[in-house]
């Protein structure tokens, strides 16, 4: 790979102030990634965005593709990456994070958790690089208490269709945790809730994205199980700002970061109906395997370490993110602007 | 590696019955590993013995390496294995198991459960041979309820001391799985609670071996915490009985294998002291970070599945265990004779 960021010549950009980094992002085409991306950029840094395109989309980073400290590699973590010059930091975002999308390929998703992890440390450590994982609330599982502080070990079946996300984001915790303690390496892991936003994939598979292409489509609402299973969710900007707090800290145990307003899926599928101005029925299907009831972030750690809280309301979050949606998918936006 | 068993050669070996296999068992030279390496030895099979020789020792196989249906190689399974000929079965027994000695390596440690089990089940797939996988009661963490059923999904810490060892085999069990489910590969999975007997190593850190050793050599016996703390103890060959069970039953699903008789640390402690006749004193040390407090087998499936149950009383094991240990050690017989 030639990823070769050589500081002199970064040092020549206009718009690089002293205080910027040489930045590493697994998975920087994706959804929460391109926004990251977007963040790091806008504050002065370089960014070396890696993606293997499987679920990342190169469309979520074109406009940042001639920029001089932008610099995108096609690559799959699962196996090694060479990187030229310095790095100052890693964040790993690679791994497709909804069931539908992670269940196509289970093993490949377990490598990327776990051998794309494991190749990202490496890296970090010949580097000497700052290191933070983006660990999931999919470690608590079907958890038993609410809401979920970090010290919740959780609820997970290590034989059930979810197993290779949750297992191998369980075992890539333990790789960073041991590389913090044992291989000298500055670690964060982050333990992302829900998210949503612009960008999210069309075919995501997840609640907020189906809810609104449904309703865009006019097709009817589908509700797993009775719709009573509640969620958190996060805006994308606000996950964002958290990452890169949580980078900048010294925190390296995790630190769960989400929105902790916890809606039913009914109520989440009638803000979308209501927003879209979309009449559009519900359809029940029976809830998948392993279905976890309830998400609810405890977040007094990322709190009073990081000063963190989330700042965008459902609704606004929602309106930007049906606008995305209508743009995307070409819908008549005056569907939208009758919410 | 030269692991060639043409069927052919074999089948010239004088005792070579038709029903016979031929069988890797990864770990083959440690303490479990080397009393499976005789019974499958006994029952006619073909042996190919894989260890690193990190934990097991040449010196448990030794009795076997001319026996003329066992070859032994040393390898460590984090990488591949390349094996001629045909194989009809594979044994993961591969991995130090006691907290002393997998946390010496914890990388290590993690990439013999998870690579190791990976580069296993490649292996199992490409000969179409059945995989049994020993992971462990250590997926139950410090469990809430006693005792352990296998539908229990445990309470395990991601990111602490035991971590390596814990997530890597419960990570193992979902590449088991995932194998299972749509690799195309018969894979079985046993949960080991504790076993002892002899060949365990003297330096293996874990209660039994401590504390005959220390009874032995008249040294103080180490009780960790209040010492009420229980464990249930199999004796290795009732073990392997349940594993070879295992491996030929259609039984894909989790099955725990362990011996139901509880007892505290204390209650060992006294067992040991009066048949090794010693009069050593107890000395107590803090609880380790993450101990369990308990451990105890729900055991109804293996008996149901397999027909199987352990057969040895502690007592009984626990006298042929001492006898090694006196024997290995080279101090005094008599003072097992004591008992």
């Amino acid at each position: 790979m030639d990823g070769s960021y050589a500081r002199d010549s970064l040092d020549q950009q206009p718009h690089w102030p002293g205080r910027a980094k040489v930045i590493l992002i697994a998975g920087g085409a994706g959804f929460v990634g391109s926004h990251l991306c977007d963040a790091l950029i806008g504050n002065g840094h370089a960014v070396i965005c890696v993606d293997n395109l499987q679920t990342g989309r190169a469309g979520n980073v074109a406009h940042l593709m001639t920029h001089p400290r932008f610099r995108f590699h096609q690559h799959d973590i699962i196996t090694p990456l060479m990187i030229d010059g310095p790095l100052d930091e890693i964040y790993n975002l690679a791994c497709a994070a909804s069931p539908p999308l992670y269940q196509k390929d289970p093993i490949h998703t377990f490598k990327t958790c776990v051998y794309g992890s494991m190749n990202l440390l490496e890296l970090a450590k010949s580097k000497g690089a700052r290191i933070l994982q983006s660990s999931t609330s999919e470690v608590y599982g079907d958890p038993e208490i609410s809401p979920q502080p970090e010290s919740y070990r959780g609820v997970v079946n290590t034989v059930g269709p979810r197993a290779c996300y949750d297992e191998g984001k369980r075992a890539g915790e333990t790789l960073f945790w041991e590389f913090g303690q044992h291989q000298g390496v500055e670690t964060r892991i982050a333990r992302i809730f829900n998210t949503y936003g612009p960008r999210m994939h069309p075919d995501d598979g997840r609640v907020v994205s189906n809810f609104i292409v449904q309703a865009l489509r006019g097709d009817a609402i589908t509700i797993y199980g009775d719709g009573l299973q509640t969620r958190s969710f996060c805006y994308v900007d606000d996950l964002v700002d958290g990452l890169m707090r949580l980078m900048s800290s010294d925190e390296a145990m995790p630190v769960n970061l989400g929105n902790p307003g916890e809606f039913t899926m009914l109520e989440l599928a009638q803000m979308v109906l209501d927003q879209t101005g979309s009449h559009a029925a519900l359809v029940r299907r029976p809830l998948p395997q392993d279905d976890p009831r309830q998400r609810k972030p405890d977040i007094r750690r990322a709190q009073s370490l990081l000063g963190w809280a989330p700042t965008v309301p459902l609704h606004q979050g929602l309106a930007r993110t049906i606008a995305h949606f209508a743009a995307e998918l070409g819908l008549p936006l005056h569907r939208v602007e009758m919410a």
